[in-house]
């Protein structure tokens, strides 16, 4: 197994990671994922950019506050390695709509450690037409 | 100025150069932006992913081949710097609506250049609500 392979795995690893604390509201969980002295930013679906560690995980204490664990999990999982940083992209299967995904990684302290999330829904299949729409971008 | 400000300013020109590329339809000027070697995936509004030089520069030239020039530039553009990848965090403002976009670059042969690009719409802020909504995510 190469290097990359094995850095691959474990990021891979820690993406499940990410929507199992997210499906089981485990906000420790999801703490212990993000960088501790990397700068860390986080654009939840429809909302305005959240900078520093503090401000990112407040957002998901509030998030997995509710009573309700939420369903979701990934799935089409496909890494992109750059050295030192990791992206996983993925899409985000919950009731109803998926969202896609691009999750960044970075080595610290010689562990990979989540340093940006964004997701945005996808739209429905049948709205999509052949290539990307100007409209929306 | 330290080097990280250098290239700190450096994406953000790159970042800059992205939205001018976007905004004018030069698609030659879109493609020398985007890293040659290194893998390269992109996220369009509500679009699910591409992956690989050619399938994401075949999106680009799509969305540059319309008649009109779209208006589109970047505001609160935010560089996180990550050794040899700077993700830019931006909002894309459009007539009608803003995205929120993370712009990731990567060193190559000694520049910078776009390795990925995720964008999608930002809720208006009258739906916002304090913080972000766990059915969107």
């Amino acid at each position: 197994m190469t290097a990359q392979t094995t850095d691959g795995d474990a990021v891979l690893a820690l993406n499940q990671a990410f929507y199992r604390a997210f499906a089981s509201l485990d906000f420790a969980a999801m703490d212990a994922l993000w960088a501790r002295h990397l700068p860390v930013a986080c654009l939840h679906p429809g909302w305005t950019l959240l900078m520093g560690r503090e401000t990112v995980m407040d957002s998901w204490r509030a998030l997995l506050a509710g009573p309700q664990p939420p369903s979701i999990h990934p799935r089409n999982e496909q890494v992109v390695m750059l050295g030192d940083t990791a992206l996983v992209l993925c899409e985000e299967v919950m009731p109803g709509t998926v969202c896609a995904a691009s999750n960044l990684f970075a080595r610290e302290e010689g562990g990979w450690r989540l340093v940006h999330h964004q997701a945005g829904p996808l739209a429905p299949a049948a709205e999509r037409g052949p290539t990307p729409a100007r409209r929306l971008h």
